[in-house]
């Protein structure tokens, strides 16, 4: 089954409309050719109504938003809800600045958003700042390790379903819970996450298995997190640097095979 | 003859204005430093008039246009005119939204463009939205192949005459005509088209050729067509990530031999 | 003493809030995180001051410059002076357009700048532009050779003191200055300054550099332009094209051991 929401990501010229950073952008678009997507990156608010009605799915990432591309994104918010394709929202930073909390949160209360993906840190900020969130006191996450894997699950299952959202929190052990079904993913280096971009990658990713696999979104969204997992350990198992790691993460993503794929996948369901 | 134009770019340091998308820009740096051209990437209103009448050509790409940059596309063309610099066209994306048709639409009736070069997708959606082009029927070209081959340089031709542009359409084999000449080039390989930015990497390069060899831009047009199809040849020899196949393709387009040059390039000339 | 220089910038995690280009903002961002810094790269107005206030320091680069980022720079760098943060300033193409002069003489004459980057065209600009520097003829700077070595040293030394800023002039010879004392560094690599992004990727590190080891700046920066240059160097060791040896550069930056700087470091102080 897993492999089959691979084919179906990999074999369909899934269109994923992203409005993201102009650091990794490019990496981004990298990544989602290499599995078979077409990113098409367009920010302006003259077309975002027409171009996220040609794709699948609709990436937000606000690692380097402005005034103009806010506007832009709660407006191809609103259409991708109209039209029924997912949003996949990555809240870079979320914390870090008013802007980022306002974007965040104003996404959340007035579009309908199909899988939340972050950091554990960006999560808190989220956790925190959310009013709707009850009985979650000031402190609830920590840095993800087998000792508190329960209760930080336990905290993402509750957040999950106050948002209606499937939360995807990576890290050494990465998450994803739609509050019902649960997945934990053990792939993955720390290597890896020294390279720019791998989140955002990640992200636009996302928006292609759900695009294709809107039948089980929470499935497609765990498979996507550990395809990412899995190429990423791959790609470091040399001691190399960032650059060279970088390059062959991009390369494994376009030609991991899927026996490889099903050899090291590490996900348990629970 | 060949060699004396891929000579005259590489050798002069030419200063090619770029006003170009955020996805591939670096890319496109790199690509033109590799052939010996420098690249100037200048978007502000205030500062493009200055840039132009510096640089040899002027590139624009609409990947990730925007209200700010139209305008300043719209300016930097003007002056260019006013200067005699050529001007590259490459209208990514045009047919996918009403933005980019106005856009590429006011770029070719109010300013003079040397070269347009775009996919069979973009050039098929231009001939359907130019009020100017008359007796082309509603679906006028097909992805290129060697059966279609005829009718569709006679449509291309017909297009380049009535608009009084170099036409460039790219694919398995692309095609360069000013109406009057035309070259067939059946170098690439179909891997390169899996990386972002080879469209807007050529795009840029033909803005080198051009701006050095201004006495006969059609063969330059071509050869620099030929050039980065024969560097992409080489470069995905090997089965390769498509991270991989990009380093090579711009090494490649930095080591490429004259020698090595003629002996792969496979351009027929009509 | 500069290997404690080095281990404090590594091993701080240190943030660096980069305004910068959309040409290179991506290798920027690695070679960043290739040292052990964190790149904070984010330009809108209403966010830059919260952004700075986390950073260890700010380092601003017109590459791309826009109405709306040079309002951020503007902020930012007020913000950055009243938190004491050191400034890192990057005037790409200085001389260039009244837009790119107005922006850094405006940085210059109302804000407080640690270090001013510049490759030898920018600096002469600079020098020819600022009103405030007397005593220099108006072409004052050459290529810095060792024939010519020690007149402009001279000439950057009265800049410096004049602009009570340290001037860093990067080439085949680097020259770092406050004025007082003097770094001659005689590393690096000519393929090296064929990529696009070495010069930006400095700028940056410099920021790494300088927000770890204030109590001593004027070294700290002469050791990170020493960084730099033996990473350049031993990248470019075979004769490769330019991808790759970006790749090679980033991957260094990254793995360069205490003992290759210091085998490799040819510095001289005056």
């Amino acid at each position: 089954m897993y492999r089959n929401i691979l084919k179906n990501t990999r074999d369909n010229g899934t269109l994923v409309h992203c409005i993201t950073n102009y650091v990794t952008v490019n990496d981004c678009a990298n990544a989602l050719l290499a599995i078979g997507a077409s990113p098409v990156m367009a920010d302006d608010i003259n077309e975002v109504e027409e171009v996220i009605s040609l794709c699948n799915s609709l990436v937000i990432n606000i690692g380097t938003l402005n005034k103009r591309t806010i506007e832009s994104m709660f407006n191809a918010s609103k259409k991708a809800n109209e039209l029924n394709k997912p949003i996949i929202l990555d809240p870079v930073g979320f914390g870090a600045t008013k802007l980022r909390n306002d974007t965040i949160l104003w996404l959340l209360q007035y579009s309908k958003i199909s899988v939340l993906k972050g950091n554990i840190s960006e999560i808190k900020s989220l956790i925190m700042n959310n009013n709707t969130t009850k009985g979650v006191d000031a402190n609830p996450l920590d840095l993800v390790t087998e000792e508190n894997l329960e209760n930080n699950i336990e905290i993402l299952k509750e957040l999950a379903r106050e948002l209606s959202i499937i939360i995807v929190v990576t890290g050494a052990i990465d998450i994803v819970t739609d509050g019902d079904k649960t997945f934990v993913i053990r792939n993955g280096s720390q290597e890896i996450g020294l390279i720019t971009g791998t989140g955002c990658m990640l992200g636009c990713i996302l928006g292609a298995f759900v695009g294709e696999n809107q039948e089980d979104v929470v499935t497609a969204t765990a498979v996507a997190v550990a395809y990412m997992g899995v190429c990423g350990e791959l790609a470091a198992k040399e001691k190399l640097g960032i650059a060279s790691l970088k390059r062959n993460l991009i390369d494994k993503l376009n030609l991991l095979t899927y026996d490889e794929f099903e050899e090291n996948i590490n996900m348990e369901v629970l």
